[in-house]
Parts: C-alpha cells; structure tokens; sequence
C-alpha cells in the first residue's frame, strides 16, 4: 500500500481495503519502496527490501503480516469494532481492562517466539506510542485549549485503518547526559523545533538506536525526558511517513551476524536494525504535530509511552527467556550432567527468573490502572519491577546456561571443518555427547547458545537488557515516584503508637 | 466452648450457636483452659491463658476472634453456605477459584497486620491442612476403597461448625536427616503407628516447632516427606484435641522477649509460641485418623498441605515486608538521609522486595489451579517461586533497613535511662535527630526496628524466613518437580530445526 | 593502678613498675575502681569491676592483661626498645614495615579468638588512635608551628608505660545527618569546644556508641569527619581519664543477654559494652589536647584514625569468620547432611568468605603504606575492600549458616526443660541428630549458633558488621578517593591510540 | 629453529645459540613453519605464519619473545642459573619462594598488557605443566621405581634451553560428562593408549579447546581428571612436537573477528587460536613419556598443573579487570555522567573487583606452599579462591561498564559511514558526548568496549571467564578438598566446651 506522500494522509479508505484492514505480507513488503533514505555501511541503499542484510530485517517484521493471515491466530492478532465490518490488527486496540492487556501481552510474545526471542516490533512500540499520544493530547487540550487531540485520533486511525508498521524514536543523541538540552554545547543535542511555517513545524537533530525504522511506514517523534520552561523548542512531538524529505537513516552494523544458519541459527533469519536517524530540517504538516512547546507535558508524555512501552517489554522478553530454560535443559542433557546438583540448582534459578517476569508481567496487567477512566495502562511499579527484575538478572542468568553448555560454546568448529571429508570424521566422531545425542544436534544447540548469548548478538542481547526500554536508573526513579508508601509508613506509625 | 471428650466429637452443635458459626473472643480464650499438658521453663503450666508469657501468644491468637467480631471486618471475615444461616469464618471456605484465594490472602494480610507482623496462625495453617486432606482422602478412597473422605469431610466441619482454632504439626525431628524414617537410630524420630486397638491407633514420636498448638482448640498431624514401602508405619495422619492423653507441649523460650513495650513495641504484645510436640502413645480413635499405611499417599499429602501451605506463607510476610518499607522511609527521614543517593537505591530495593513477593502471591492465585476439578490450589510454581525469592533475599534486605537506620539500633538507652531525670536530659538532648522529629519518636522507632529485626525476635524472623513452610531446598525441589520444561525445550528444539 | 587525677598524669613511673611496663589483670581491674560515673539501666553504678552485668564486660577486657602474663603468649604479645629493659604490650608497638602489621594482625586476631568472637578492643582502638594521632600531629606542628607532636608523645609513652586500657569516642551523635556541625538545630550535635581557660579547654557535647569506655583508663577524642571553616570549634582532639568531671556514661542494656551458659555459651561470658558517652563542660588540660581549631585537620586525623582502625576491624572479624566455618561443618555433621550438595556449596561459601577477609587483610599489611617515611599504614584500598566485602556479604553468609543448622535454632528447649525430670527423657531422645553426637553436644552447638547469629547478641553483631568502623558508604567513599584509576585510564587509552 | 623430528631431541646445543637462550621473535615465528597439520574452515593451512588469520595469533604469541629482546624488560624476563652465562626466559624459572611467583604474576601481567589483555601463553601455560610434572614425577618414580623424574627434567632443559614456545592439551572431548572414561560409548573420548611398541607409545583421542597449539613448537599432554583402576590406559602425559605424524588442529573460527582495527581495536590485532587437538595414533618416543597406566597418579598430575595454571590465571585476568576501570572511568566522562552516584558506585565496584582479584593473587604467593621442599605453589585455597570470585563475578561486573557506556555500544556506526561524506558530519555531529571530548575519540572508546565485551570477543571472554583453567565447580571442589576446617572446627568446640 504504501503512503506516498503527506498529501492524501487522511484520505479515504481504498475500495479493495473494505473488508480488510489488515495488510498482506506483500502489501507491507511493497510499501516500504517508498525512496526513503537508508544508509548502511557507507552506501545510500536504494530498495530496503532487497538489500541483502536489510531484508531478513524486513522479512523478519513481515512475519507480524504473516502471522495475522494466518488462519491459526486469526483471531487472536485481530479485533472488530463497532459499527466497522472489518477486522483490525488487535495491536491498535485501545486497552480497556486487564484482560486487553493480557491478550496484548499475549501477541507480544506470540510474535516474539515466531520471531526467533526477536519482537516484530513494527506495530507494537508504535502502539504503544499512539495509547501514550492519545491520554496526553487530551490532557493538553483541556489545559490550553488545543486540538491536539482530534489530531492524535485521525493519525491513529489512519495507521489502524491501514495497518501502518510503525516506528517510534524517543532517545535523544544527547551529548553531555548532565545537560539539559538548553545547557548543550551542540543546540541539536536534542530533536528541536528550528522553524514554523504556515504548513507545518520544521525540526531538525537527531535520535539513537531507533528500532527498526528502516522497516516502517510511519515514524513517531516524541521527548526523552522531562523539560524545563528553558527547554521549549525541544518541546516537541510529531509524526512523518519514512519517506519525508530530510529524513535519513544510518543502520549500524552491529545488531546483526551474517547468513549463516549453522553458525548463527536465529540472527541469520532474524534481526533487527538500529538507526541513527536524523532529522535534517524535517517539515511536519499541522496535523502531523502533536506537542509545540508545551514544556510541561514533554515529562508526561515520554512517561506515559514508557508506561505502555516497558509492559511491551517485559511482554517481548518471555521467549529469549524461555530459550535460556529450554536451552540449559537440553544441553544438559546433551552432555550428560543433567543430574549434577549445581546443574539441577541452576536449572531452577532459569526457570524462577523466566517465570517470575512473566508472572509479574501478568500481574502488571491484571493490576492495572485507568488512566482519566479510559485508558488501561499496566501497573507501572509492577511493570517497572519485572523490567528492573529481569534487567538486574539478565547477565549473571546468562552465565548459568553458559556454564552449563561448556567451553565449546566459543571453541567449536566452522560448518566448513564439518563439511570437510578431511575433517568431518573427527568432528562427528569427538565431538559427541551422551549417548543418543547425535553430534550434529549437540553442535547446532551449542551453535544456537553461542548465536544468542556469546556472539556479536549476544553483545547485543546483553546491552538491549539493560538499555532498551530504558536504563536500570530509570527503572528506578519510576519505582521511586510512583510508588506511595505511606500505607507501609501510617502502618509503622502504628506500631509505635504514632499518628 | 473447648472439646472436652472424643466422645461427643461429631456431637449436634449446641442450640446457643445456631445463629453463629463464629465464636467470641472470650469464648475461644476459656476453650483452652482444658488441662492440656504444657511446659515452660521447667515448668508444666496449669492455666496457658492466665500464665504471665504464654497468655500473650493467646491473647495474639485471640485477635482473630476479635478481628471477626468486628463489624468492620466481618463481611470479609466470614461466609455462608447455601441453606445455613450462620457466618462461618473464612478461613473454612474450600477455594474454589482465583477470587476465593485472593481473598483468602487478604484476610491472612489483614490478620498478621493487627498481629503487628506476626501472622495470627490458629485457623491459617489448620484450613490448609483441611484443604489438602480433602483432596487427599477422597484420591486414597478412589485407589483403596477406603472411608477417609468422609471421616475428613465430618471432621472439617465440625472445625468449621465450632469454629475452632487449629495447629498442624508435619515436621518431624528426623534425627540424621540423611536417613529414611525406618533406617534411624531411633525407631521414633519420625511419628508412627505403634499400636491398633478396637478403638483406633496408638501413635508415638514427636513433632517439632509445631506453632501455636499451646493457643489451639485441635491438632492435626500429617507426614512431613515421601516415603517407601518400608516406612508404611510412619505413614499417618490424624487429628487430635489438645487434652488429647499422651500428648505433650516443651515451649521454646525462644520465641518471645519480655514485656517492655519501649524496648520491645511489637514482640512485647505479639508472639508465637513454638513447641515440641511429644505423642507419648496417644490414642487417635478411628473417626480422626485420616492416614495409616497407605505409604504411597504421604508424599502427596505432606506437598498438597504445603502447596496451601506456602502460599500462606507468601501472604503472611506481607505486613513484614511493608514494615521494612515504612520503616526505612520513616528512619531515613529522621535521621535526615532520605535524599542521600544510596539510601534511595535501598529504598527502591525494599519496595521492589516487598511488592514482588506481593505480587507473585496474587498471581498465584489469579493462576490457580483446579485440583481434581473441585479445590483451587494457587499455582504451586508461582507460589514456590514468591517463597524462595522472598526467602533468599530477606537477610539482605534486613540489612538495607538496618544501614540506613544506624548503629544506634544495638547501642541505644534502656527506657531506665529515658526516665531517670540524671539522664533523661542528655538522652533527649543527644539522640535527636532531624528537626521537627521528636526524639522519643525517632527512639520508640529505632526499637521498633530492633525488635523486629536485631534482637532474639529479629533472629526469629531469620530464621522464619528461612525454614517455616519449607526450607530453600525444598522451594527449588517442588519448583524443579512442578515446572514442565518441555514446552521451553520444544521451543529450543524448534529453532534449531529438531523435533 | 588507676589514673586518679590529671596532675600527676606524666609523673614519673613508681618504682615496682620498672622491670615490667605491662600490668596484670589485677592491677588493671583495680585500676577501674576510680569513682567514674556510669548509668545502667536507670542507676549509677558505683564500681563497674562488681557490677553483676558490667563486670563480665570488665573481664572480657581484662583477658588483654591475662594473655599477656601467659608465658605462652608473653613473646607474641610484647615487645622492647632500644634502652629500655622491660617488655611493653605490642599494641603499643609503632609499625614500621609490614612485618609489624601482620604481628598486630596476629594479636589482634589471638585476644579475639580467647575473647569468644568479641575483640578485647582495650588496646587495639586506643593505639590506632595514637599512631593516628602521631602522624597529625606532627603535619600539625609543621603547618601552624605548634606543639602539639610532643603532645601526642608524651601521652603515648604515659599509656605504653603504664600499660593503659583505653577507649576511643569518635562518631558524634550528628543529629540531622545530612547538615554540617554548624548547620545543626542543636550546637552540641558535634563535640565542641565551649571554653578555653589557663588550665585547658572546656569541651562539650556526646558521642555515639563509644565501645567498653566503661572498661578503659583513658578516653581519647577525636573528629568523626571532614569539617569546613565554619565548623572551626568542632575541630578538636583530646584524651581525658576516665573519671574526669563531667564525663558521663548511658551503658546501652542492648549489647550483651544474660549470664546463663547453656542458652548463651559466648554471651554468658563475653560481652562489650556500648555507652553514650557525655561531655557535660569538660576540662581538658593543655597537655591532653591534640587538636583545637585547626579544622583542616579534622578530615585526616578522621581518616588516618580509620585507616588504622579498619585493619583492626578486618583483623578481628577473623574468629567470627571461623565460628561461622566450624559451626556451619559441625552442625551439617549433626544433622547428618554434611554431603548433601547445596551443604557443601554453603560450606565452601563460608571458607572463601573467611579466608578472602583474612587474605586480604594480610594483603593489606603485605603492602603497606609508610606515612611520612616513619609510620607504616595498611595499604588503604585493600583495607578498605576487606572491610566492604566482609560488610556486603555477613547478614547472607549468616543465613547460610543458619539454613545448615535449621529451624530448632529458635525452637529448641530452655535449660530447665532439659533439667526438669519429666521433660529431660524427651528432649534427650527426640532432639538426637546423627548417630554418635549426643543430644546434649547438638543442643549446645545449636545454642551457641543462636547465641552468636539470631539473638539479641546475633543483631549486634549484624549491626557491627555493617555500621561499625564506618558504614559501608564510608569504606565505598574511602576506596574511590584513595584508588589511583590513572594507569588503568592511560592503559585504555593506549588500546585505543590515544595519550 | 623448529624441532623437525624427535630424533634430535636431546641433541647437544646448536653452537649459535650458546650465548643466548632466549630467542628472537624472527626465529620463533620461523620455527613454526615445520608442516604442522592444521585446518581452518575447511582448509588445511600450508603455513601458519602467512595464514591471513592465523597469523595474528601467531605475531600476538611473538610479543613474549619481542619483550624478551626489549631491553627495558630484560631483567624482569629472563634469569640465569650458577654455571650457565646465557640469561634464560624466566616462565622457566622453577619458583623457590614468595618471591619468585610475585615475578612470575608480574612477567604474566606484563605480557598480558602488551596483548592488549589477552595473554601470551606461549610460555605460561607449558612452564606451568613442567613444574607440575618436575613434582609428581619424582614422586611417581618414588613409588614405582620408575625414571620419570630424568625425562622431565631433560625434557624441560630442552624447553627452556632452546626457549620453546608451549602448548598444554588438557581437558578430554569426554562425552558424556557423567561417566567415566571407560564406562563412554566410545573409547576414545578421553586420550589413550592403544598401543606400545619399541620406540614408545601410541596414543589416540582428542583434547577440547586447546589453546594457541597453532602457535607452539612442543605440545604437553596430562590427564583432566581423577582416574580409577578400570581407567589405566587413560593414565598418559607426555609431549609432542607440533610435527608430529597423526596430530591435527582443527582451529575454531570463534574466537577472533576481522582485522577492522576501528571496529575491534583489541582484536583485530590480538587474538588466541583453539584447537579441537587430534591424536590420529600418534607415537610418542619413551623419552617423551611423563606417565603411562599410572591411574593413581592421574589426578594428582592434574591437580598440581591445575594449581600452577589457575595462579597463572587470575595473574593475566588482571590487565582485562584494569581495562573495566579505565574504560567506565573514561566513558563516564565521556558520557557526562562522572559524578551520578549510581557511576560512582558501579566505579567502586568495578575498583574492589579488580583489586581483590589482584590481591589475592599476590597473597597467594606470598602465602605459598613448598611441595616436597622443592617447589613453590602458590597457596591452593587462596588460589582457588580468587579464581572463583573472579568467574563468579564477571558477567555482572560486564554489566556495570555496559551500564554507563550507554546502548550506542551496539548501535554505533560502521567505519564507512563515519569515511562517507554525506554521513560523516552527521556522525561527527550527533554523536558527540561531554564537551571537550572529541567524537571520534568517543566513538573508539566505545568501540573498544564493544570489541572486549559485546562481541563474539565479548563473548569468548565470558565463556573463558567460567570455563578457562578449570570451571566453577572445579574451583569449588579444589577449595572443598584443600581447605582444612579443622581448626575452625577446634574452635567452636572449644567455645562450647567440646573436646
């Protein structure tokens, strides 16, 4: 389908879309054509979808398409709405009680599991950003007057109805972290509003480690941080198609491995591509823009996207984690030390952590809260408890399936020593395990271990544990601010007859 | 009302009590003047209500009498059933899905707030025990054509019917603990059957720190492990009243302090009472034996008790982990620290501690389990995965509390020293700390946190934390046992092209 | 032989001390007789050496003295000077190599071992404080042209020679500890000086859990932190007899449990004794003060103390480490789990926590500082991980120890139970452990561990581990400002072409 | 030089060399160019010294004899011995004392800095095994009356009087790992004996994991673990030259990346080679022979290299532990974010941790042992005990840098977009961090970080962390086994009145 340009944004519906708001994988793969522009190691790329590298990360969001033709989670990955005959992707439905969000949760990890322990993460950040985007700009409008509001509805409704792919960029470049974004050496540290014109806002700066932009259609802008009054310019959020004039995207090279499915078994299907993405002098369109100014509601905003966005998270990390069980179990087996107490002992620890972020996960939603009676966002402290939890944990539970699996995990042989008749004996004959176990199994369980945890992916994983999403810190403060704990302190009054 | 005689057990209840299931306070505290056999310090013990120490553990169980007759409480507090008009307490509703659970979790937190931390027991421990033998007894009857189910079923409500307070005994004293019961030195140190007589069975052996039998209205005793085809005589379960002939209570002096209430503001008004628990050939009369032989049914017992159990356990500690918040936040405040970087990280630390062990209790009961179609069981996963994290984590956490709160926790005045007027000056003068917080305030809570957790109850809580419902090992055990591996296997399997 | 008043203080040596500089227990127990005035519970105490409680304090400390006359100890425990015939208390010995250091570490570590655990502490923390006060007081005079060194010698050799007992007050009660001296509600939150006369100083305000003054001849009094100009009648640093006016004691009640052997086996016999330790207008005559104004020397004569005084901690934690290795060995045997995995893995936890603290501590004397070229000072950075690691890790090696032991730790029988006829058979046969230890030597073994983890003496000693000698900020602040990063930054650098 | 055939082994001297022990790097790199049997992905390798790979490896073992001729280091590295004028490597040098492994660590830190953390080998790990062997040889011909201890001891003179480079095949491919060697499914899954000729042995089987044979000229051989009676043919050592007929390395391509030095600034010049090691039948003449059948020798061979080897290890862990240091302490700076108390804290972590490695390394030494009255090994428990903290903690210690370095570590930009000028001034731009840091400088940093921990590098660290020189339980047991608790035993019955 593909959006080509800011002009027929709010058009109307095409026929041939009536009965389906959902899109076809092809649809989705077309629709990223589009001319925008991609950089990847030192070379503009002219088609994202047949690059070489860039396309198993295209075809690893296309599975979100796939999934949802696919007869089997039909219903699960679709809702209805009043009123509209056609089934709509259920990332778009607005959460209204706890078990929204635990079906939610449950799409999350569906993808996610399909995705190789990688989320599809085309539609869910996105959502996540246009539930953030909808509390706020009412809250903004009942405040100044705007119309902010109405604006966040069509632009939602406009992805929903064309089941957009959807990216987001929150983090600012940053320079100096102890700076407000006034107080920087470089004004552009932060994405700042430069020029406002009568068709829209011009901004310009750049953000980091943006996820999978390059397979998006549509890309969200909004504040990383709370703003002070000195800030206003940075006060900004907005929306453009992939395709908008001054938009460039620079891939890093470093979050994928290459093709080979012996060696790496998941990041040679499966990856996701991080952008520098710059913003040179971007013209939004007026109803494109979400937040101008309104220093106030930068904090909030960022805050209530995490909110959304940490529960996607702790949501999207279940199959990474049911990798490190079933992994620790298998090459337990593999080599003969599934009964060895510490073997037995670690084994639980894996199981107790998977278990306790998906348990406190759940919880999150079955606790959740309404935002001004509408909206159901999860508990943020429990939210923000699984994400610290499993972020705080992550790489010492690493290293208990690494002990487990032994020094092979680097020390191994290429698939060509395999392949080599000189060669290959030898490796198939010492190479073995517990009786039972062919050597090629061992090798290539040993091989999916290394692919996720002691590769250059498995640099990635660690680093993603405890920087997306936000930082340990910032788990932190949320637990901080949003926890009240005068129940516990008018309880210790209590006991001491105080109060 | 107490229950003088075996005799009139199943007896019609008394007309008196047709409008009430619950008894008063008063009613409950004379039921245990009933000439059971208790020692203390030497000492046996004539009347458990009137003695200087051990009527305080009465009048701490006697709270949950009282806690029913208040009409704040009561709709919480008890139920009804279909064709009886009488409340019962709550504590005897069968679960029958996550709602009664989660209420049942929030009338032991209610009951262990007012219990100043310590959990009120004499109905929590015995309700779990009923549970699993309804369970238990009705499986033994499917295998061996057996009566159990009913003799249980008659018994439940008579508990339930007299509202009686209940303590369990399971753990044995087990000698060397790397033994089977048949294999030790002494053929008692597991108790078994040593006779059968037309009246029932004769059983011997002792019980150890059994909680609050000294405040219970009936005992019942279960197996505290699997066992063999060799160890049929150690198969048994039963209940008994407290005059039960034969039976016998040591008290530990080590459960309580004294009565100060500036030096000891909890453990002066709240303790439990541990005892060792010796069966000096009690007759059980066959109406009360729940268990004999059927060796192979031990082992199910004792786990379907303690999947009860532990998440009573996991309930309970709610009101402790609160106090470690409130405290910390309270005692940072007076010292004026509570800004300082790493006491907010401690703080966090006891929120998230508090709040997980919170939070993975419910989700244990919004994840029950339907046992054989009629009881739920909170998910034996998730509850062993609240009691281990809560378990290998308090220490820690005690000591995040005691290190924002200062040495003066242990080098503090005697309430001698506060009263003196030669010292009382320098005390107040000396020992204050922020403005605007009194010094006998900051006192009464730096006792407080003594109390609770460096003094000889601060070590009872340790070693609570540790060892009652189960120890370390026995949580990883259940979870190694209970958690099915293979759909995270399968998984593996899957990315790696097998199976 | 007592110090009865300030002037005789540097009158020349009596006769019958000559051939022998150190004294025996008698003589110093006597010397504790000197109309000092101390409050316990409420009264005056009119001589501590008599007093039920105090007096086991008294003998604690008195074992010093004891160890020394032992011809077994004699030569590890004094040592002589060129031109001096008499043998002097090592503790007075000023180091000066590593060899020294590791001697004090011995003795340090022989006294606690015969002290059950609990340091004798009446030399080690007055000698830290002198070589302390050696160092200062020298820079002092270099500076500001005083005379204060010959001060600090003079006083030195008055304690060598006469073999005193001696007590150091640092840590001031602080009040709002986030506010600087001057800042406080109360001027007397810090000790300060609030006179100066012809005849000395006159020195007001209290200390903070000042450890076993109660035992000691003399008290020496220095700044407990960095200090701005501001804070100028803070800055002062002095030694006073224990019985000079207006010096008062608060013994806290909380730092010692009863005298029955059988609950309390260490306890019972050995304890410190905590006091708030009063300035009501002392005099302090000219020659005993070390420190008045010059406030740029409060922050060193703090931290050189320190540095010193945290090899004493870390070197006297050695027996308690020890304690925690045999109980946890012996107990695993008398409960018959001694080679159950998880025991094992506890167990050799417990040696690596031991010997790493005892291995660096030696490290810390093995590469030691020399301090103006004349005083050797345990390296500060390994001091100081020695002191942190034992503090992060005792409250979790604790629980390990006490998982071992279980729960009878807290539920076990009073003595008089086990005396009393009708009970003694029971105990006797049913809380046996494995075959061959008697019941009897498991009882006491689970006593002593209760006595030295869960109980009142078990919270002080938790206390101690993390608050005493400096909070584990303290040692974490010490590290970052005392450890070099420069070679480890110019190294990084290199690996990357820069510098 | 080379040792082309086993023929001349012990041959006299070569003339030339008579003046210098040590060799030139050239003559090194020359001397593996002897037809070595090598396969790297597929392909078996004509030289390794050309090898576009291989070759870095072989240049980064080259270092140690590029040292050796540097003069400022000649002291440190070489020694000499009574009679003999050359000056000798001094990895040779058979520790007597303290001392001597204080310079052994040093020489090991020295060489392992120049690597850019990653150690030499080429010397340590083969000196190691000669020490090993020099003991348990005696011993062995002790007991036997066999003439080991004569071949060791020429065998070793040939070494280190031709200044050969080392590798040591230890660990088996063992199979499954429960089973004894005889009890696998194939024989061959530990190294063994099939057969005894005239001129020596034959050997077959394979050893896992090798490191750096690729660039050694002799091969050291010794059994992995404990061995029983039914084991006997299991019970070899001995040494090959890398030419010898049968052997076959089959490298692994896991431990190094490319040589993109901006990429991977560590490892694009430094890495180390590992070998699935294959002895197709290979003959060992008798003189090369350490053990043969033996089995009760078996293990204690492999605990006594095992000793020497883990002090060797935490002795090179040291330059990887500074890098952690240098690079937080830079990249905070970087970063801006030097003085936030969470950087502050992971700083002093990272400090403590690096340091107590160290200090307990040195304090190993100095507490060394004599075996036999000969040989100086460094104390095993403190060993042991340093090992272990340091792979129990360096995942998390990861983490910490990983945590202040931010997530551009793995969303960076690729050498040619930085190169690309219409991406360069964006990259320059944008990813900027503290004022005063220049981009590029920041982004090396970065990538230098990267390289060490989130890389397949990264990851080969951290499998090497817990699974190099011996795993976790293996440090375990050795403390288990070497610690005596006897003493602390003593102590705690003496403190109850035991014994």
């Amino acid at each position: 389908m593909g959006v080509k340009s800011t002009r027929d944004l709010w058009g109307t519906r095409r026929e041939g879309d009536v009965a389906m708001a959902t899109r076809s994988k092809d649809a989705y793969t077309k629709s990223l054509q589009d001319g925008r522009v991609v950089y990847y190691k030192g070379e503009r790329v002219g088609d994202v979808t047949s690059h070489p590298i860039l396309k198993t990360a295209v075809e690893h969001a296309a599975l979100e398409y796939e999934l949802t033709e696919d007869p089997r989670h039909h219903d699960l990955l679709t809702y209805t709405l009043p009123g509209r005959q056609e089934p709509f992707s259920r990332y778009f439905k607005i959460p209204e009680n706890a078990e929204d969000l635990l079906r939610r949760r449950a799409i999350i990890e569906l993808g996610t599991r399909a995705g190789g322990t990688f989320f599809l993460i085309i539609k869910e950040i996105g959502s996540d950003c246009l539930f953030a985007l909808n509390v706020i700009s009412q809250r903004l409008d009942a405040k100044y007057g705007t119309n902010y509001h109405e604006r966040v509805m069509r632009y939602y409704e406009h992805c929903r109805d064309h089941d957009l792919a959807m990216a987001v960029a929150q983090t600012d470049v940053k320079g100096d972290r102890s700076l407000h974004p006034h107080q920087q050496e470089h004004p552009d540290y932060y994405v700042r509003i430069v020029d406002e014109t009568r068709d829209g806002i011009v901004v310009r700066g750049a953000k980091a480690h943006t996820t999978n932009t390059v397979c998006a259609n549509e890309l969200m802008v909004i504040p990383t941080r709370t703003l002070g009054p000195e800030d206003q310019e940075y006060a900004v959020a907005f929306a453009v198609p992939m395709d908008a004039k001054g938009l460039k995207l620079i891939v890093s090279p470093f979050s994928h491995t290459d093709h080979n499915t012996f060696h790496h078994p998941v990041s040679a299907r499966h990856h996701l591509l991080e952008t520098l993405t710059i913003f040179d002098d971007v013209l939004v369109p007026w109803d494109r823009v979400f937040l101008k100014g309104e220093w106030d509601f930068a904090g909030p905003l960022a805050l209530t996207f995490v909110q959304f966005h940490r529960f996607t998270a702790v949501s999207y990390k279940a199959p990474l984690l049911d990798f490190l069980v079933g992994a620790a179990e298998l090459v337990a087996e593999a080599n003969g030390i599934r009964r060895a107490a510490h073997v037995r002992e670690k084994l639980v620890k894996l199981i107790a952590y998977a278990e306790t972020v998906r348990a406190l996960t759940k919880a999150a939603a079955w606790e959740c809260k309404m935002l001004d009676g509408r909206i159901a966002v999860p508990d943020p402290v429990t939210t923000n408890m699984a994400k610290w939890y499993f972020a705080n944990n992550f790489h010492q539970h690493v290293a208990y399936l690494q002990d487990i699996a032994g020094g092979l995990l680097v020390t191994g042989p290429a698939e060509e020593d395999v392949k080599n008749p000189e060669t290959a004996g030898y490796i198939s004959k010492y190479l073995g395990g517990k009786k039972g176990v062919p050597t090629e199994d061992r090798l290539r369980l040993l091989n999916l271990i290394r692919d996720l945890t002691t590769s250059d992916i498995g640099g990635y994983n660690e680093i993603l544990s405890i920087h997306a999403e936000g930082s340990l810190e910032a788990q932190k403060l949320t637990i901080a601010m949003e926890y009240d704990t005068k129940p516990s302190v008018d309880y210790v009054k209590g006991l001491i007859g105080l109060g």
